[in-house]
């Protein structure tokens, strides 16, 4: 949008909110504001990235103007990962990405994307919105000179793809599997070596036997990845990743200027992309998931209560390091425990029981 | 919040971006566009009415006042179910409410509720936004001069109230029931007698024993209700209403002179609240269950498969009657069909096996 339709445009609207307010002619010195976002995705990445670039686009509109926006996808004006240095240091205004790419830094971000055994969609909307986690992640944003919204999630992720059954814990032993984050050290805890490894590389190291297994999202992201060429078993659930939030930080400092008005179009932004980017998933991923079966004779398989339970032990080692990590680790480990345990239970009784009797009742 | 206070708050919350704007005196020839939003809800009630108000005050603010809303809760300016009339004719230009109410209208509004048998929150969003939903919902409701956005959830309700055990079908044979809309139906052709009672009406009709069961929403709304004065058999899951879906109707005629602006910040704050009602929900009903249990001794049930299955028969006869109604209703339940079908086996390899895992591994 350039600045001349900005000006039309805000003038039409504000028009009668602005006849109450007497104005010198002074006043119009105000420009728009630039907002620079950096992503963690490539552009159009379907869902992630294409989610980012809607968001983008979104918040320009809604403020009239007022915010101009320049999207850079991964690598466009900084590396994916050096979206957070970036933004912290005010030289781009907001980045898109999975905070948990942020666990070496504070191991309280991995909590505001997923952890193994932790939240599903719902639940996590839950926590964020009305049960102290936006308060106890303002704190740890606050830290580090952002403001962080929930802008998007990817749902359950698969188990991951592998290159043979895995029917007991025993089977995850020596296994070479690219899994980042805390999902990762789950793995590492049970004897498997986890590599992390951008998306763009895991399908040439799958084929050339460098890695035995890999998680990515799920079959919508999954399918044009062909991991299928190389690795036939497709494991559920993923116990790493139960529903990936995707966070939109904003440089706190620059946030902090902004109207009342303008914070309000991007809190109001983010939260129609979470709504919007979960929807998108979860109508895409059972038409892969058929491709993937039809077209590729993948086998879709699910893991045995034998190995659930030892990915939970580990997972309970693993948050147990975490926890000691600092006062604020812990306070956000119990708020999450805590929740978890809250909206979990109600899950016993709501969504899960009536899928269950819904689906076998009419034979989904 | 009466309008002395309206004026004052527009006029701050537009201070700043009025600021930006050089206005000459005929400039302000403009006015602000007046929405009058009738709920069917009552004032401050939790969830649906706060939610609704949460959502009214949200368009005023993203609209920079351009639009200067006037909340009226149910009675204050139409009765609840006279809120469709008042919008259609253009005496009003909003409602918050479920559209299942409009089904004597045609059934087709059922959908955009709740049916039995029907979507989870998840579901439904995908359906709406990605899957055909919203179109299906526009041929609809332009029909009736109307444009609906969805704007909020309650999650899956629970079952209902009664004051037996509910352990076969037959058990439910001259049950004197409040359940309205096509779960009404389903327990007709069962051989129970559903009543439409507003909700003010239902506790001392189950108290003086004219009903013998109810639902309602869930424990967080019906905790307040004092129904286990009279039933303490708390059954779950519902098979009526798996996740109500709340509806913001917009006059066509009006709607369509917006500015593309104003048309953003209704749906894009639409979809905000779709959003954090149902975070809403989840993160009080856990607690308010527990609250049932331990402070009124109510016993929580789970429906036996045998008696989900003649739902499921019951539910089956009923959509034929739905879908024969007409062209537009069997396209809309064609569409609900294969998309519950779609998601549905997508929920079967995500949501659901992974909190069955999970909360089985922490003993949640």
């Amino acid at each position: 949008m350039d600045r001349r339709s900005f000006i039309t445009k805000a003038g039409l609207a504000t028009g009668a909110a602005a006849a109450s307010t007497a104005l010198a002619a002074p006043a119009i010195a105000q420009a728009a504001k630039d907002m620079v976002v950096v992503a963690t995705w490539p552009r159009d990445f379907p869902g992630l990235g294409t989610g980012a670039q809607r968001l983008a686009a979104r918040i320009e509109e809604l403020s009239q103007g007022s915010i101009k926006v320049q999207y850079f996808a991964a690598g466009e004006r900084v590396g994916a990962f050096d979206s957070f240095d970036a933004v912290a240091s005010g030289n781009a205004q907001a980045y898109h990405a999975a905070d948990y790419y942020w666990k070496g830094k504070h191991p309280g971000w991995a909590y505001y994307t997923a952890v193994p055994f932790g939240f599903i969609y719902a639940e996590i909307n839950a926590w964020i919105r009305f049960m102290g986690g936006q308060e106890l992640w303002d704190e740890l944003a606050d830290g580090f000179g952002l403001k962080c919204f929930s802008a998007g999630n990817t749902g359950v992720q698969m188990g991951g793809w592998f290159n043979k059954e895995i029917e007991t814990p025993d089977d995850l032993k020596g296994l070479k599997m690219r899994i980042p984050g805390l999902g990762g050290d789950v793995m590492a805890k049970l004897g498997a070596s986890p590599v992390s490894l951008p998306g763009g590389q895991i399908y040439e190291n799958l084929v050339s036997g460098a890695i035995d297994a890999t998680e990515w999202v799920g079959p919508w992201n999954d399918y044009f990845l062909k991991f299928y060429e190389a690795a036939k078993f497709y494991y559920y659930p993923g116990m790493h990743e139960p529903a990936s939030m995707l966070s939109f930080g904003v440089n706190k400092s620059w946030y902090s200027g902004l109207t009342k008005f303008e914070q309000t179009v991007i809190e109001a932004a983010c939260a129609e992309e979470n709504n919007n980017m979960m929807a998108e998933y979860n109508a895409n991923n059972a038409g892969f998931l058929r491709r993937l079966k039809e077209e590729h004779g993948v086998q879709v398989k699910r893991f045995s209560e034998e190995v659930y339970d030892a990915f939970g032990e580990a997972a309970n080692e693993v948050f147990e390091e975490t926890r000691q990590h600092s006062e604020l680790a812990g306070k956000i480990h119990e708020s999450f425990v805590k929740a978890r345990a809250e909206v979990g239970s109600w899950m016993n009784l709501s969504d899960v029981p009536f899928l269950l009797e819904r689906n076998r009742a009419l034979g989904i």
